[in-house]
């Protein structure tokens, strides 16, 4: 970490500040230049409040020199993380398609869906079924039932299973979900045991709105720091100025987070849009970026098929875009 | 909610989209312009997926006439609330002064800074127990110990208390806290029984980085819901490109809340701006713009005390803002 | 246009509205809700000032009906739009490969760098002149001299030459110039003399880092009000909180504008991201996504070459990057 | 400057970075750590393409040490500019009071509100006559005849004339108005010949909606460059994800600015919101923040005042609002 003080800082001042890093244990290498004094702190400055440095009066800023993140940054693991759903493998070159409806909301309709997507290529099952709502009147999803009909429709379709945990104290109804998906803020509200054999089940870990990728990582760290290494990154869109879209699709974070962490990392092309016509031009571009894989919301409901509806694509277009991304595969990982 | 058609859509997909609205228990009335067909949307729209239409392919955009929040919306309820906590109000005309350290740190500094703050006039003491931080490796706070601790120096000063919960399993440890602090998103995660009296004290609810002011209504809509109207709004600041400040103090919400919602609107100047030389500078805007409370950071560490502090003021400096706060006040409140 | 009115609007205030309205011309439409009050407005509104009309006292909010923009509207013109500059078509299934230096440094350099560009199928050649700096003491370009130099480019390797211009001032010094770049809030600047052949050269629109998509059709707006028709719009990042790369490249925005205008859209991934090593993903992705084509910096800088190089690619790698921007094509074009 | 490279950076590719920084005249200081090797460059940096060196392959980051912009920063002129216009003086405890319509409409117009903002206290009036629209099909303003009604108001009210210049091709035109506001992108496109005293007239340079302070204030440098030190900063709000008002106003901006420079700041509170009722609020908050002056829509036009009005307040509110920034003023000069 590096300190930059303030030009013409007193010298007890800057003293006084020395002294305090030491006495954190913190070796400090002090820098004169012609206009400004630099201190260079040696240690373990992971637990050094950065904001709170940066907030005195003597100083100008400060920059960290080594990442905050540990587990689940590159440099101190180079070879990517592969994760492993059952037979499915996602990361280092196996890319994974995820498909399935916005919401789980009755028997026939997801394993109606599981069916067809399975059979356009997809390699696992997504479906909400506690639903995070800005509104309290809004639906909030089939909840304990949704998990339920998850579980059919994987055995019908033998697609693992994606789907949102938002509380801790529904851990144990997730038990045997393959995939637990979660917002970036609630892996900070997790008990995350360590060493219990149960919470290693994969986790996909969604940006948030307004996350950078050094947070994004930061959430990923909480999760590995608590033992649990299976975690699949996903770029799902940024809140701006911009009002086309309901979010805008950061891809450049793609190749962006690949140079940061050894984690696999996909795409959500569905929720960042909000448009079904946009979903295809996006899932390729994903793809073309690198991207570890897809999560695509599918349908197969009369009223978005009347009026070519929503975030979702018909099963039949799925299939199409799925023939499509493989191929652009095969340019990129050519 | 009104629906705005795309340029020559075809009469039958129409005709879907209108019987799918009826067959939701909706009323439709259609106006057909030159360019455009409208359609207004009659009944209770609360519950209506507004993102599913505005994705429709044959819908230009989606537009709600009324608000989705009615507990909070100061259409439906004219008068001011006023949340009292013990013998302090705050909201129409009760303006609330609260103080206190960011973290709690020991029964030393706790009981200090309470007894300082009460003298230079702030009526209620804040003070971080469970902190919610990006990295595993800092500080997460004192946690139950901390809580403990506030009652004492709520004991000894006589200052109710505020402090943040952040998941719903610590309820039960906050039973005899004044008012609880939480962020926007966790408001979804908290079970919210109906009718319990405990869970009716105060909650201060703070603005999420990312959420904009119907955002913020709605998980205050929540809580209202849930049977507690206790709600106090909180401006903290919110994510933009801007890098000088930590984020974006928007004191305009503070004005545009008044006019949306009858719960009282405090601001909070040293998270923020992150910095101890901009709170007294904002401070005195957020009461000249109309708020009806500040919570601000208070120190009494050597450390800070050397080096002017981080985001915190000391005591002494507390008490010349608060006088000046005081003045404000007299020339807004006329 | 539709006018909603607030809750319970005296009828009196409504009626001086409605008059005020109908002495601009415009007829009104008046359907009363249980709720709100909606006017309708019929009539050639895009003169019509939606931003003070929306902040009236009785106006609850404002929306535009039909799009303030008409020459660039695919409504009004549903063809693609090709642009021609020389025997290079853009746009149209029409796809594009400009590339070329940062800044023109030197004879030696743009002519080397045009040739590379040439030889790995580029078909234009782009290179700073006149340089939009955001410090007066940085680097200003070659100006005139500059344009001279790429005007040697040009007769050598055949290559038609975009470059910026950035006052109306240096318009004579343009006249031979194939494709003028200008960023968005320039084009309000420029004397649009209508009917003039000279000025009817194509125009690369950047987007502002703060544009919204309205706002960028609007200022092609400007440009093919004043007659000329030749418009290429070029999405190049835009201004969020993120900040790992330099902008945000927003890649949404091109299937987006495909559905809203006619006119060709290329990317710049260059400028988007600032970092070389984030081109080569995000010009794929850019391809993938739909877009017309691909304007990428180039170098032959040894400063460069020896550190893998700024934001520029190395024409080794430029060759490679275009061979696969084919082979997307051939999927995406399918 | 320090240059922060990569963990593991080959020390041929460093020597070749160091060599090239040298060769541009620049000390090098190497501190190389256990993780990472940090280059402190010495001499003068602000020439130095920062981006350029950020991006290459082998720096992890740049950050500067010493501001870039050197006119205008306080650490090298620690005392307060003071603008002068006429009588009239800003900045340094000279509090500034600007007032007008948006656009000049007619004679009766402009000198009616110049005499009714003038009895209020206002100490220049402000006025439309180029206008930049996002649209070619809106009002475009008065243009000559405007700045000519301009010139009628200042002589029957004695006040001096604030209006935006918006290419420099109109310079000549603008020779005799008092202050020329321009936005911080046009700065670039002016001629600023040095040593010209009609040059030396006071320039409003206005924040753009996507400015970090750092780019207001590279503006601002420009000018000073050329050789007019009569620079007045004016933060009128950022665009930013918020929608409730037109631009999100950034006041802690006016604290931050006093900080970095020694020139004036005022603040737009009209055009920041756009809603007339905020304009009240907000104009207490910036003269309780500190700013030195204000500048305010003020209108005399029947439509308006029909309906509360635009963002532009009526005579009578202006009236009542200066009279309580005046009281404001007091509290916080003290």
């Amino acid at each position: 970490m590096i300190v930059i003080l303030k030009h013409g800082v007193q010298q007890e001042k800057m003293e006084g500040l020395v002294n305090w890093l030491k006495n954190q244990g913190l070796g400090v290498h002090i820098s004169e230049g012609s206009f400004q004094t630099v201190l260079g702190l040696i240690g373990d400055t992971s637990a050094v409040d950065m904001d709170l440095i940066g907030s005195l009066g003597i100083v100008d800023s400060v920059k960290r020199v080594s990442d905050p993140f540990k587990c689940c940054n590159r440099k101190f693991h180079p070879a990517d993380t592969v994760v492993q759903v059952g037979d499915v493998k996602i990361g280092s070159g196996n890319f994974c398609m995820i498909a399935g409806p916005c919401s789980v909301e009755s028997e026939e309709q997801i394993v109606e869906i599981a069916l067809a997507v399975k059979k356009a290529g997809a390699q696992m099952l997504r479906g909400g079924a506690f639903k995070p709502r800005t509104s309290p009147y809004e639906f909030q999803g089939l909840k304990a039932t949704g998990l339920d009909l998850l579980r059919v429709a994987r055995k019908v379709s033998g697609l693992p299973i994606v789907t949102e945990i938002m509380a801790a104290k529904d851990l144990p109804r997730f038990e045997d979900v393959d995939v637990r998906q979660v917002g970036p803020r609630t892996t900070q509200n997790f008990d995350l045991p360590r060493g219990r054999g149960r919470l290693r089940k994969p986790i996909l870990l969604k940006r948030g709105l307004a996350n950078t990728l050094k947070e994004l990582l930061m959430s990923a760290e909480y999760i590995m720091a608590g033992g649990n290494e299976q975690v699949i990154l996903c770029e799902r869109g940024i809140r701006t100025f911009d009002d086309y879209t309901r979010n805008t699709l950061d891809l450049a974070a793609v190749p962006m987070l690949r140079e940061l962490t050894h984690l696999p990392i996909i795409v959500d092309p569905s929720h960042a849009t909000g448009l079904a016509r946009l979903v295809r031009p996006m899932a390729l571009a994903g793809a073309a970026c690198g991207a570890d894989g897809l999560i695509i919301e599918v349908h197969n409901d009369p009223m978005h098929a009347l009026c070519d509806g929503a975030q979702s694509l018909r099963p039949e277009e799925y299939a199409s875009l799925a023939e499509d991304v493989r191929r652009i595969r095969e340019v990129v990982a050519g």
